[in-house]
């Protein structure tokens, strides 16, 4: 006769699919670390002073779960990654506790090889698996994030495993995140019930090197009236993404976003290609070398070269932790809808909203604002600017 | 008895410190093969849509003239440009018109050595030269504008060689832009008489290449929150500016400027040292490496390296129209003092306002705004908020 | 009733495979610029110290000729060359002459769209091309060099157009080197013919960018016994190479050779790939981005990353004229058949030979050596010793 | 009453001074873990087959000491390189013992500030320290190897202390290595000393990142007769290194030897500075950027860049224990003199050699042959030619 867990509003939860991955288990160990003071919050921009008062949820609220099709339990998976540099050595062992925690949270997803059930009975268990998690913790709500590895392009009519996933956070009531350039929310068989949804989403294809640099250097020749010609550039990169990508259907994915970046920020696409090189024995770590070839006055050849050597996984960690906060309180909030203003964080935003990273940075700033004027409580002077801005907030979204 | 020249409206005198070198010499090359359809006008902000019904002065509208210490004939110096690869090998023999134009308009400036004449004495007659230059134009208004070779910074109370010309811009009268690192208007001793002037100015030290990079860079780790341990750059370059800033002195000037833009954007100044390396081979070609040192998310160590390759007089003249345009527009307006909103074209502005280059950006595009709004003649009922709004503008100027 | 031309010992014919494109041009531009002192002849091997009274034909005694599938005259070509930067502006006029006295000796090739002739035909007509220009010019010998695009890997039996070639050079007599990765005289087919002929022959595939830094960084790796991981590199180039290149079965036989380099040097095969991209507005410059990282003591992980901004014409051309000039001589003094000793020029040298850069030089060194020992007149003492030489080294060669 | 230790022929002392820096400290703990098979001997080139059976003291026979004036323990400074990424991270625990053991060997070296011992007396306390550690071990003979940080370039005629190390070494009877620009035995000094001891010794200024790269991209272009026009280059670093190098007359010494070998190889001083710049937060990590700008065919302007990414102990620690062996092995068989063939290390070698690396590597290898050569017994009919050989290389030692 256990006692039914009592909801706290003090815990939100993140439902990770692709719990076991690099980004994922670098989440739930650094969200641990900077908890325990063991590390800074570099890279998590809702730490900074602009989000001070935003009301969102505070770091140790936060509880973890998620869906995986892998075994390796959290803990050794961050071992691995200790190894190869990507976590502190001793972090592991000084989290063992909280890693350990998550690890019980995360489910087997699917579909697996020789699965049965139909569309709608995989969508039901996942559904049931994260309001089991919601269930157990006694959780305020629980933002459902996608961390895993980025599929093929979808052909035909049939949902992807990304949009099976998506589907089961919109039956759990959960808001969603698409940190990948996989389908998602995003498939046209899944508009209707994300608008009937009410739920707050955000994506898609978290932007944390290449396309981080190029979300600056883009405007900058533009504002500049600098003629981009050509725009080159080759990554290099080893573990599961490096594999992945190895895959040109998936490949295709992830530059469609890298190029409409481009795109948007120099109004017109310039020639060159972008490689995608499985190189395993870089692990984690990233090298992106781009080559941009410009015209300056009266036609003066010049070029620009960056080479980024970056960790993916700690590059996007902190991400996903302002990603989830900033949803979860929007959804306390009554936001719904695409989540424009968050296109500071992706390749490829939802909603309508400026490519160059300054302005996406204004806009982010300008989130926090309105989080914070949600929040205010209606006095009697003001209740119609509230209710109007909570109204203009919902309509940008739509 | 030779009749007096009219004043024509739509002359405006562009009187260039350095009216030899490099910079100067692309730009009135420049001028005139726009002007001509031989090239479309890359680099130039101001021929962007932002700037559609500004009220700049057009083009053909600019007439050249100058002050330099050296005697190499503006033609011949554009074919030596033209052999280096600066200007189209066509160039020269195109606009050799407007060059030998221009040409006659250059007069030997000063002090030059065993010069005698007190600084009044200097002052007055460079002062003269602009004044001549006007009237032999029928000139509507002539901004000077500082290209020459940086100088040491200064020791002393004593003028150097830019802020005599900054002193005699302001006794004839006439705009002023500092393009260089030099003192120029800055001189404590210069600020009552530009203050008293009701003169519009702007400057100084144009940001055209490492220190334009860094201002697009330097907020994105900032808005990102990743810590920047070490910024390091050396810059190779040849002509005459390399061997200018080969003087540890005429470099520590310009490097003030570049790291004054880390400082402002990134907040911290970093570790790291800034080297300027005469290569006297490289020519007009400039190349500048930056390695960015930061830390992500729980310490991980990244890198961040750019390698910039470029043309300095084709980066530098377009912003010279540009800022001679916007200037003369201004003085036209009646604006005066410090010019903060053209703080884009530069290292180390003058006024207040934001370091990121898209801030600046936005800041210009205001900036083109307001001429439109100053220039509409006042209707009965609205002649409040223009005069305000002109106010407003020159109070945000002191 | 004409005078038969009679042969001169001094001139030496050097006929053109892609006679119309970048390299020839600039090949025959530049042998006539530097035989009028205009220019030093920089990247030229032969007119080092070492190749002294070596006996190589002089580079006014050079006659040019060749054939191609294009109709752009050579003065022209030169013209288009210069307005890209590949030749200095003022050469086209200043060698007009010698452009287009080879220019009327080149023909077209073939085979042609629609062509019906059989592969004998063809060959024989292709001969006789060149036995017409090496009687027309009274040349003492003729050297074929082929450097026209890229051909993809053959497929089947059928000779392709570059073996075609290779089969008419022997047919009439010529020595034969192939600068490209194109089959050639290399095709199995060709075997039996070529080494019946008693003809020297040299290739394939020039060393002149990536893979000439690969032959000296490959065996630096080697020989301090680092471990190289992964070696990555990307090409991006314009130009008539990268169209050609673009395509993937023509990358792959280029590729192959690149690959090669690294295997020979550093006895394993590194991960990594290497990309050749197509970008137009690069024109005939290359530029090669290479990165390998490789483990030093105790497993540390490093890297070297290399960019090579190189125009490959200007590469190219000096060692076409090196070539021509080696292996006529060669041809003179009866050497024949493989010239392994010039592996120094090639990804994929013909015989057997050293992959390091520096004993390449080592044996092209030596190969000068046998060269003036060959010539030496046999005294009455040393007639064996001189037999023997030239017996050892015909040895070699088979 | 103690008994005397005894001689063992298996036991090889290595005396490091800086013996608790970076590079010692790596040597000790790598020597160790190559013995205990935890790694490939990577970076060690006596490893390779061409050093099988040249009678080198195996690395379980090498015995460390040293002198230092720091008095942090081996194996505390071995944990802080494992947290910094020099060791692997469990590296410092799994050869505690190796670790311990030599640093009961560190002896405070001198001068100390406030000493007021004369030079001899200096020189004999330190010898006497070597002397001590020979006995205690029972050591064969002992290799003094100086790898402490860079010193200014001495003015004056009083001995440096890397001299005084130097002097003690000939004092003591030891074969002696200098891997630092330091002056050491160079001394002139030190020259009659030397001369008379009948000791072999080796150096200076061990070549390990961008000086390794120029000593094969240097031959390249000359011997592709390529003209460089400007060779720059910037070093990052952090760790005691980059602090001792922020002394501009330390880093003189060492910019000596860089330069050294760029005019060695290219036969001239091109253009260019190489600067080497204090970046604290690098730590052991090295960064070295080259921007070398050569003239192909026709004067046409080309540019090859480098970035290597090393970590400094890394790289010189291997070379220290093939060192170590090598300078042993020629003491045994009574090699004296400069080690001019071990020139391939080093960027200022003693003796007469070639400066490109492949040659120099040659060279390394001729010395291993000639190590065999010594060693085998002179049998009945060979005696003369033994001895011929040995006294040859005494000879070009000389």
């Amino acid at each position: 006769m256990s006692a039914e867990p009592s909801v706290s509003p003090s815990r939100v939860g993140v439902w990770l699919i692709g719990a076991r991955g690099s980004v994922a288990t670098t989440a739930v160990a650094g969200c641990a670390a900077v908890t325990a003071g063991l590390h800074p919050p570099t890279g998590m921009v809702t730490e900074t002073g602009a989000f001070h008062e935003a009301g969102l949820p505070a770091l140790p609220s936060l509880v973890f779960g998620g869906h995986d099709v892998v075994d390796c339990p959290l803990p050794k998976r961050a071992e691995s990654l200790a190894a190869g540099g990507v976590l502190p050595h001793d972090l592991p062992s000084a989290v063992a506790a909280e890693l350990a925690s998550a690890d019980r949270e995360i489910r087997i997803g699917g579909p697996l090889p020789g699965d049965t059930r139909t569309e709608d009975e995989l969508i039901e268990a996942l559904a049931q698996d994260i309001r089991d998690f919601a269930h157990r913790g006694g959780l305020a709500r629980t933002v459902v994030v996608n961390v895993s590895s980025t599929e093929p392009v979808p052909e035909g009519d049939t949902l992807p495993a990304s949009s099976l996933y998506a589907a089961a956070a919109l039956r759990a009531g959960c808001p969603y995140v698409n940190f990948t350039p996989s389908a998602g929310l995003h498939h046209p068989r899944l508009a209707p019930a994300a608008a009937a949804s009410g739920l707050p989403y955000a994506g898609r294809d978290g932007k944390t090197g290449q396309t981080l640099l190029r979300s600056v250097l883009g405007p900058m020749f533009a504002q500049r009236a600098l003629a981009v010609r050509a725009w080159s550039g080759t990554n290099l990169l080893g573990g599961g993404d490096g594999a992945a990508l190895a895959d040109p259907a998936a490949a295709a994915a992830k530059n469609a976003g890298k190029e409409r970046v481009l795109a948007d920020t120099l109004g017109t696409v310039p020639e060159g290609e972008t490689h995608i090189d499985d190189v395993p024995s870089l692990g984690d770590w990233k090298t992106a070398w781009d080559h941009i070839a410009f015209d300056g006055f009266l036609g003066t050849r010049m070029v620009l070269q960056t080479t980024w050597q970056g960790c993916d996984s700690s590059l996007a960690a902190p991400l996903i932790l302002d990603l989830a906060r900033l949803t979860a309180r929007a959804h306390e909030l009554g936001v719904s809808g695409p989540l424009a203003e968050l296109g500071f964080y992706f390749k490829d935003p939802v909603g309508e909203g400026p490519a160059p990273l300054g302005e996406q940075y204004a806009h982010l700033i300008g989130f926090a604002d309105r989080l914070r004027e949600l929040a205010r409580p209606p006095g009697p002077e003001e209740p119609r600017e509230v209710r109007d801005a909570a109204e203009r907030m919902a309509g940008e979204h739509r």
